[in-house]
């Protein structure tokens, strides 16, 4: 028996373009695009719209800003099946004047991801969001060193003062374990009325999926996913995993399948994701995973003693 | 605070036997042994002590068997700082003859792996090692397929029968969620009197650290980990994971990651182990590893949608 409430997210061309500066080709683009549309992934999401003062599109590939001719150009000939789009704005690092008129934009939701200190920015892209038309969610990232004293009250400013289909809890450091996933979802579930909850976790500890299913467990019902896992450092929840969990039967494991043997594993060569030790102990640490990509990009990968007890300098 | 009563044995040259029919070198098995008597693991199982008519020595290697001078060799000059000495000695390939008695030994414990068919056969290896003056425990396999109308009165019968230290839910397939861990753990507790329940999960689905956890939480006190996951197909849960989460202070990460680094992540060129597509499948199946090994032995290994079609076969 499934939960009709339940969507999935697809969010690899996202959350992967963490791990390689927004860089990808049209051709894998379009890929993840149509595999998650054949398997009937609720809402796909293809990069950031964010602000072109803040990145350099000479730096940064084209899925971190999504002009509208770039997202048709991802989609066009593919038919959506009832998937939706989705671009993320980071409430610090975007602008709402670069959201069109929902009309004129084959977007269909918007995701404004916010720490807690950012919460107010966060909610006036996501008011004008709704205004131009477009669903909208808040994403509170690290919400593994949030205090409570400072999210329950940005907890209570969403509900009051936004139309968000979903509040998500995103553990960015993937440092919560079963218990925390219970913690803040319940939390979440308590504040927020008549808004759904959503999970966005990190495979740093190797927990990504089960987080998720402890979310589900819990009454979460956004869940974001990721085509074997690509995202930054250790990654994210598999979305063949979630799809091969899930019960709603209109969900089709085989294009994810196919995505992954043809447009996802060829980039193992070009982007380094996935549990690697160093994001483990970053993990296990509570510990932005900035460090850690530093060190696998240094040349001692073996180092991992060391970089354990450097790290430990930090939280003792 | 932690649990005194968890105990924590490291099955890396056992299960990644499963691997490489038994074949690591002598320095790998000590580097395996010395880290995890510095990390303060309870126990580690050096190998199976399995029959010689069962299984060739021209084939498999000496941990298949771990004869006493074997074993000597292994640890011979590193001190144990109290870590002890498992075997294991599978109930339908192994003889008790095969065990000296206990004062003639380096082992410390001997675990009996069955299937639940072949209890009777476990409990007499379990009564004739407890009477050579061995620890033991009894593991049952493949419990994601066992009807309860055999797996309870098998408990019952170790229950009964035996005076083993604890009984090890084991998930060989990988196939287990969280609730089912629960069932489990929970039956084992309600049936094994005074007896510790194990648990011992493999990584198909990227759940064997979680479900180690749900173990804990539900009241299993013997948990199986093994250095980076290795282990039969995708590898086990990772002991490193594990000693991050406990919080008993005697345990000491440190040596577990230098293993890693330079005995465990070398062995990656000759050693197929990890999360894999196929073996995600067998997993969500909740089919039998071998499928998946041998697809993965094979030419075509991106041919994921064509071997799902197949083993959907097998369930439907």
């Amino acid at each position: 028996m499934f939960r009709p409430e339940i969507k999935v997210l697809d969010c690899t061309i996202r959350d992967g373009g963490l791990a390689n500066d927004s860089h990808f080709t049209l051709e894998t683009v379009r890929a993840v695009y149509k595999a998650c549309c054949d398997a009937h992934v609720d809402y796909v999401e293809l990069g950031y719209r964010n602000s072109k003062k803040m990145f350099s599109p000479d730096e940064f590939g084209r899925w971190r800003f999504c002009d509208e001719e770039d997202l048709r150009a991802a989609t066009e000939g593919i038919d959506p099946q009832g998937t939706r789009i989705a671009v993320m704005q980071d409430a610090h690092k975007a602008s709402a004047d670069d959201l069109l008129p929902k009309s004129e934009s084959v977007v269909d939701m918007v995701r404004v991801a916010t720490y807690v200190k950012d919460i107010d920015k966060a909610i006036a892209i996501e008011n004008a969001a709704r205004a131009k038309g477009y669903e909208t969610t808040i994403n509170v990232m690290s919400i593994s060193v949030e205090t409570d004293w400072e999210l329950d009250p940005a907890l209570e400013q969403i509900q009051n003062e936004t139309q968000v289909k979903a509040c998500y809890v995103v553990d960015s450091f993937g440092a919560l374990y079963s218990e925390q996933v219970d913690y803040f979802v319940e939390k979440y579930r308590r504040i927020l009325k008549g808004k759904e909850v959503g999970v966005h976790m990190h495979n740093n500890q190797q927990l990504a999926f089960a987080n998720t299913i402890e979310g589900i467990i819990k009454g979460a019902n956004f869940l974001d996913g990721t085509i074997y896992g690509l995202g930054r450092a250790a990654g994210n929840c598999p979305m063949e995993l979630l799809l091969g969990f899930l019960k709603n039967p209109k969900f089709d494991i085989r294009p994810i399948l196919d995505c992954v043997a043809h447009a996802i594993m060829p980039l193992q060569g070009e982007i380094d994701w996935g549990y690697r030790v160093p994001h483990m102990i970053t993990g296990i640490l509570n510990q932005h995973p900035r460090a850690a990509m530093a060190i696998l990009k240094s040349p001692g990968r073996d180092g991992f003693r060391a970089f354990y007890d450097k790290m430990l300098e930090l939280v003792e």
